[in-house]
């Protein structure tokens, strides 16, 4: 694939400023740029590189004032992070493009699979299964019985889906990730210990909803677990049973959300934090990195820090004074030294 | 499968209240109740769903008292949780009987096999392995070489089983869990470095241990790391090599147990918990979410809190003061300005 | 396999102190030592196990002086660690000595594969792949399109290698494991929400790097994510997009590392780690369990503590009074009952 500067900025509805004739072979980031890349330059921290970049073709925002030459062809556009994104996809599109169901695959006569599907080697679609259009069904991926999957949602190679969970269209799940094993439910009982609560629910993953690799998704005990509409995952994620996440909250790497918890829509999480269980937290949260939640949030937007956590800026607060401590503490014994030498001396 | 009063007081010892031919075709949770559902009451937070439910019966303690009238049917029964559990239970094994071994299944003719085992699609058994009786495999299950499997266990898709480990009778293991991969160890080498220690140990899981999914259990760098009978793991879990769990304890997600660490019975560890190498921790110990446990544990039955952590209620009442270290440091520069002043005073 | 100490001392280069002829067939721990197995001390803490071990041939540091007669034989090497070490690894050689490809592996006709591979069933060798010499491709391994594999690189059953991402010689990646699987990244558009950024870079893995069980490394999204020379991994670790790790360093389990990152050589983190993005982190490092990283760190050699973590030996004097606050706020107050009792008596 080889484009020129015209013919990006048609595709973009950009501005070209320089070559209209040079052209591209491969994307890079600017400080990478090569004779024949295309790049772009959205983040002010790196400006400068585009007065030394070697790539041929910058996407620059549209109010974008350089103060020194550039050599390399510019095309304005409204975003330049978002048409290098559209460019991206176009790429990635080409190059995911897959189809065709390899002879090695197994595909029970009891499913049902849509047109234009792909399913590689040693995936396995169990019986009762409805596959939709233009899934894209990896090496190795494995879809238990009466699993729905809707229209071009992609599981990539060894994906675990087990009985009866439903997923929606346009999703995204990456290698490794388990959807449906047992909530983790043990019942007191008197002679023998614990006993397992069985787990007969499912889980339930609407529509454009993103997993990364190697996430663990609990199914419920009764009824569902659910990611809703636009959710977001980052890897090695843990949901327990019948949680639910609401539509395009985002959870980076490592998040753990214990059973039943309700989580709001727009959140976001950084990596490492923990949820603990039969919680609500309020819509477009936001709690940094390792917090550990143990109380509901109710009131929306707001920041939260610490484990057990409160509010990011009270915390950050005394946790300036937590550094320290040590010099708190011997102010502390400097006042009890005066003070007894003063009362001492009073008493005199 | 549908069931009337009668039929359910039978199988679980219990008393009708109401009336005994209204019938039920599936299980739901109370708030969730629709005709023809089965659903219990035993958290008391749940009770006043009883009195608004569309269930057709509800199974509740023999001891629950209504304070307005009940619509559905109840069944009376010593303890609700363990009666719906029971039939959840009935429920799954219908659910999950599974047997046969699938023709695109691999078993090396080396290896030995029980009567009754399901071995599904693109599962592996390696030379040497023995596998019980009524052992089901799910796809793409990996076994190695000369590993053990007792009766009944079941292992979901995807499992993977390094060679030599050993696996008890009635072990539950979640898709995508790792046992016996290799321990973390290096040892410093004059010219070159690191150099890997080579893990020659084994796993050992003892009957009755579930294990959620995506968990990596290391293999001991010699003899083996142990997961005693009834230990019960929640999903992405890490267990360093030569670890020990003891009987009944309970891990909750993404636990890790850092190398030779003996972790004692019926211990329950929130989520996130770390314990760091080399320890030994006491019976009954429990460990509060996110906390990090630095030291061994003599004690057994006490809980302990944060990272590192020491005992819950002295961390709990430190914490709160952490919470108010800006009042305290305006505290303690009130004090330094008001002897400041009085001592000023009494110079005078 | 059966060895005569002497033939021991003539592999190890060591000098033999008590019976030459004795021989052993099996390794074990000096604790757990018995007729006819090998051990060895190098950690003074089992010292005293030496006296009493039934361990036939024991082998020692050099300057080893015992305090008590030892019956097992002695074998004197410069180091007992290492030595013991290098007949794990005999050991090991010969016990994962796999070779050959199964018919039940799928490669591709238009992948290239090295001499003397092993490839075990049900793995696949995608398009475009080239695997080296004396590659061992495990069971359920996939291997995507355009995939370089360096000589002598092992891949344990079912690890997932994503398109386009380059693995180099002497490597040993663990089960479920995945390889190039996209970053989490998300640009805001104006009407439909956030966007996803296609990741179309990839990750690139240099000789000699050891990454445990289901950790998950992220692509670039553009360029490389790159784990250098010599990186050795725990499992269940998350790497994001664009991170690169530095030569020889040691990331326990659990860490986090997110996007854009960059971690010297030599570095040395423990479990649970966390490493917010767009860092820059100096060569050996080391970071001590749970703490989370949220600045540069441009100092090399230096010891962290804390979430956000600080210099350790700071934050374990500060901690030692956070421990004690409780008994610091009853000295405020008490400092404040006597300072006004003091203020009240003066001003009668």
């Amino acid at each position: 694939m080889e484009f020129s500067a015209s013919q990006l900025s048609l595709i973009l509805g950009g501005a070209i400023e320089g070559n209209p004739n040079v052209s591209v072979h491969k994307l890079s980031k600017i400080e990478e740029g090569v004779p024949g890349s295309l790049t772009f330059l959205a983040n002010p921290v790196y400006t400068h590189y585009i007065y030394t970049t070697a790539a041929s073709i910058v996407i620059v925002n549209q109010d974008f004032v350089p103060t020194q030459s550039v050599a390399a062809t510019m095309i304005r556009v409204a975003s330049a992070a978002n048409a290098f994104a559209k460019l991206l996809e176009m790429y990635n599109e080409i190059k995911l493009k897959k189809t065709g169901i390899s002879p090695l695959a197994y595909i029970s006569p009891k499913a049902s699979v849509g047109t234009n599907i792909y399913a590689g080697e040693f995936a396995v679609i169990s019986d009762g299964a409805k596959i939709g259009n233009n899934v894209k069904i990896y090496p190795q991926v494995f879809i238990g019985e009466n699993v729905t999957i809707g229209d071009n949602t992609t599981l990539f190679a060894g994906v675990k889906v087990y009985s009866d969970c439903q997923i929606g269209k346009d999703c995204i799940l990456h290698s490794g990730t388990v959807i449906g094993s047992d909530g983790f439910r043990f019942a007191p009982e008197n002679e023998e210990g614990q006993r397992k609560v069985p787990q007969i629910g499912n889980v339930l993953i609407e529509d454009d909803v993103e997993i990364g690799a190697n996430c663990a998704i609990d199914r419920a005990t009764l009824g569902s677990t659910i990611l809703r509409k636009g959710v977001k995952f980052d890897n090695l994620i843990h949901i327990a049973h019948n949680v639910e996440i609401g539509e395009s909250s985002y959870l980076a790497a490592c998040n753990v959300v214990a059973g039943s918890t309700k989580i709001g829509k727009n959140c976001m999480f950084s990596g490492q934090v923990g949820i603990v269980g039969h919680l609500s937290i309020a819509d477009n949260t936001i709690i940094t990195a390792q917090s550990g939640i143990s109380k509901n949030i109710t009131k929306p937007g707001e920041v939260y820090m610490g484990s057990p956590a409160f509010e990011a800026n009270k915390y950050r607060k005394a946790y300036i004074h937590f550094r320290n401590l040590d010099t708190m503490a011997k102010r502390i014994e400097q006042l009890e030294k005066k003070l007894n030498a003063l009362t001492e001396q009073e008493a005199k």
